[in-house]
């Protein structure tokens, strides 16, 4: 199994989206805070999660703005774009443009419209995705938030996804928040296992996974990077105290967390654009 | 308030979507059937909606199949395709579609991938969605089906909207299932309102309502349309009886209802490739 030999472990941030005033994607401000996350010790970047508001931009945006990094010379073998639609069509052309692009991976939802669906209709869905991609570079991590996106993938369904197809469903993104889950997608052989906040971080470090992909990385990644910093040096105690700091920290944001963090960043930027979020969502208070 | 003058009453269709064997949206089946539906008494169609697997669908697949019906000589005045994604952008697109062919209107989900979203949320995107679209002959249909999207119109927010934009948000399509919801929806002066179901179609009737958008109008049209015109005749005992009858030939159909609708028309029309669903439905057994 291939893997992702060269993803080093650490953090991984998944990027927020900045807007600027009339809407549109700040292809400037992305790139900007791609630079600044990859300086603060971040090894890898998730463009357009959830963090990333990813399904209130479009798909033409997405993928202009996803060039718009690679052009700007992030290199693409640390990016891991979202590329998951509610269609297999729409994500065939995000997810091959993704690989186009040279990306290392692309996170990818279960079709998530369509609530219950059979453990096969969900494996139907991603062999016609990888299908469509037709690209033997297609790398896939599953991306599980059924909280939010309302449809997951169990992990039996990980589980055979992986064994079908080891060298292209190479691993999951678990944003559930329960380490029972998490745990269970670490015991699938040769999955590759990413907890979808720092709070998992060092237990997911612990089962020999490459670190974590939090949110909370765009605002406190010199911090969280530090923590795998001090559990790679075998500073364990220091290592689990800089981990309690930073979600001790972390309570402060507020919620919801992406116009928080997007506050946050327009307070310390001196750049009041950077508050701009997309509806659902509103900008939250200066 | 201009409302749908020309709209009359009666049953309106969710469309069933046709795929050829090798997956691709069935041009001549969807015209087919849709020239079917009015045959048998539909008032109106709705393409794409959940019944028609939209979310499955990708947007140009969409676009070209509603030119497809139109091109084929279905009055664009009985359409009103579905056109709600997540995000504004995409919307928009869908949205100046539908109306530049001439539909009369189209039915708007919330953006339902951000859960929980605040009353304003929702209103900002609609309102972004309307100013992108930019056309005075856009008309709006709330679709309000929470246990599906994840995310629902609060009765609050269609009051709003509908107050702010009389013209153009002009009406709830809910499928809830839940008829004090549906009641509250009524309570809205001048907001057209059509239950989801066949079950509530006298009562919605009842209300002044144009009638029920019900997705077994795609297999038992003949019945549920006479039930309509038993209503309008006066003889409000028939239609109840008539009701209860179509009422209780659906509880037959199975679940779930798409693969199983497709499947029971593949027999009907000795057509196999009727059956065909895309994931995450699974065909159903023959």
């Amino acid at each position: 199994m291939s893997g992702f030999p060269t993803f080093p472990r650490g953090l991984t941030a998944p990027v927020l989206t900045p807007f600027e005033d009339d809407g549109v994607v700040s292809h400037g401000r992305y790139l900007e805070h791609a630079r600044r996350l990859l300086g603060e010790g971040c090894v890898a970047l998730v463009p357009f999660g959830t963090t990333g508001e990813a399904l209130s931009v479009g798909i033409d945006e997405r993928m202009t703005a996803l060039d718009a990094l690679v052009d700007g010379g992030i290199d693409p073998s640390v990016l891991m774009p979202g590329t998951g639609l509610s269609n297999v069509p729409d994500t065939v052309r995000l997810t091959g443009h993704a690989v186009g692009a040279g990306c290392a991976a692309v996170l990818v939802l279960p079709p998530f419209y369509v609530k219950n669906p059979s453990d096969q209709g969900l494996i139907d869905h991603l062999e016609a995705v990888i299908a469509g991609v037709s690209d033997d570079r297609l790398r896939i991590v599953l991306y599980h938030i059924p909280q939010v996106a309302g449809v997951g993938w169990p992990v039996a369904v990980a589980r055979r996804l992986h064994e079908a197809h080891p060298d292209t469903v190479v691993g999951v993104k678990d944003s559930s928040g329960d380490w029972g889950t998490t745990a269970a997608f670490f015991d699938v052989d040769g999955l590759i296992v990413w907890p979808g906040s720092e709070a998992w971080l060092l237990d997911g470090l612990g089962e020999g996974g490459p670190g974590c992909i939090s949110a909370t990385a765009n605002v406190n990644a010199p911090a969280i990077s530090g923590v795998v910093d001090l559990h790679l040096a075998g500073r364990h105690n220091e290592a689990d105290a800089a981990l309690r700091a930073a979600r001790d920290w972390r309570t402060g944001l507020g919620e919801p967390l992406v116009p928080a963090m997007k506050r946050l960043l327009a307070q310390r930027l001196e750049d009041p654009t950077w508050a701009n979020v997309r509806p659902p969502f509103e900008v939250a208070p200066a």
